[in-house]
């Protein structure tokens, strides 16, 4: 009686999840949400009918996107997430105590919603009184928010279609820039270097036209089937691998993937990527 | 007028190729070996439904497979492929020159016959003088091959299940301890920590029983869309991180994708991983 949810891609690959429960769907004036049961990797954010996040196996791409910003920063006492509407990445960001307020600005209320309905494993704080979270549109929050406002910024976005397009200009990073502190620090997700070459690119090429270190890091995201994911570090003068050896031993105390051997690890940039990276 | 070949997981999982031809079918007293053409990943080696090599992606599993063993073993002179019917493996052993003569056993005709026609940029050295190919069951090969005679042994099968299955025993690993050098060097694909976590796992604790150091390392697989794959790195006493840097000079001026930072940082073992190898 279960059916099989493909994600397509370019109508070239599909990667398709035994469904045995359909527990949210509802649409907003922006996306089409859904919350999936699957068997492989439990219950699934689904928008616009690309998988998004998942129980299972969220943990991957949620540590991967913030402890590397949050354990290199100078100072993690104002942190900015654009977009994680799941819960995931403020999750992780909140167990950094070193934070003290930690600003959500999510463009799509019923993400937030569904999620906390739905996928109550991965948003676990919401209700931590140094989340100020924020429905409203990243890009013009950025626009306006004070220069040197925050420590980091990370910015958890979906592909550079629909909504999520401007977060790939080099206008929101600029803005990115100013409202860091001069040695603050932006992560983001940044694709595939496999399957979304030519995006991951891109990204890594207007990053370098803002900021002077860009340093992609790479690791498994599941749910994407692309073979690697990427994240960007991307900072004025941070050492993305001169961690903070006392923040790191506290999270990978209770981190399921993420420790400092994976942190250093993401940084070796493949032969292909390193060769693609010298002629950007 | 193109057609979805989907490879199915434990009917909970599916990735999908959108074929453009059909280039090769044929069925061999063990497997149904086809070749088709993909808009993703160029021509695909399937083998009983699974995908099991393409043209785009080969590298990362077969540079991944060899170079870690190839530069850290003492000695490359005699090494022995067992498997590998693609030819992959075997082009990568054979661009190191310290190795002077390549073994390869590879049980299925069929899959070098389809291989050789159809997936020429694949297997490249078929015509190396050092490559001595020999049409048979590895797992007879060895169990009846001169004890030290050769100094490096790679295993590129199939998943455990059909004739593959032999080369996941206790029994096997014995006899390829037994035929390697006293400070020679065994690698092997090991199957995914995150899709396929049992096998994995399983694969550890039967190489720990054979082998004194036994080292998991990890990398992108594309084509197997399982977040992550691995290898394992087994032998009495080489460091897997004590590689030799001409000879890593050497491949990482031809590799796509293996370079000696690559190779550290493939070892690194993510908190889950590490933790259950513990209590393994």
């Amino acid at each position: 009686m279960t059916e099989w949810y493909d994600e397509v891609y370019r109508d070239r690959t599909r990667y398709g999840l035994r469904v045995t429960r359909r527990l949210f769907e509802g649409r907003s004036d922006l996306q089409h949400v859904e919350v999936v049961e699957t068997e492989q990797w439990g219950r699934v954010l689904v928008i616009d009918g690309i998988f998004m996040t998942s129980e299972k196996e969220e943990h991957f791409y949620h540590e991967m996107l913030v402890h590397p910003a949050l354990v290199t920063a100078p100072s993690t006492a104002r942190v900015l997430v654009v977009g994680g509407g799941d819960g995931g990445t403020v999750r992780e960001v909140l167990r950094h105590p070193g934070v003290e307020r930690c600003t959500m600005v999510e463009i799509d209320g019923l993400v937030v919603e569904a999620s906390r309905a739905h996928l109550t494993t991965v948003g676990t704080a919401w209700d931590d009184p140094r989340l100020d979270l924020r429905i409203g549109d990243g890009i013009r929050f950025v626009a306006e928010a004070d220069s040197a406002s925050f420590d980091v910024v990370l910015l958890d976005g979906t592909d550079p279609v629909g909504p999520g397009e401007g977060l790939f200009d080099e206008a929101f990073y600029r803005h990115v820039a100013r409202v860091l502190a001069p040695d603050g620090v932006f992560a983001l997700q940044s694709e595939s270097p496999i399957v979304t070459a030519p995006v991951f690119y891109e990204i890594q090429e207007t990053l370098r036209r803002v900021f002077r270190r860009v340093h992609p890091y790479f690791g498994p995201a599941p749910l994407y089937s692309a073979g690697l994911w990427s994240w960007t570090h991307a900072s004025r003068s941070v050492d993305p691998l001169a961690a903070d050896p006392a923040r790191v031993e506290r999270i990978e105390a209770v981190t399921k993937h993420y420790n400092r051997a994976v942190h250093r690890a993401a940084f070796a940039l493949p032969n292909e990527v390193r060769r693609q990276l010298e002629v950007c």
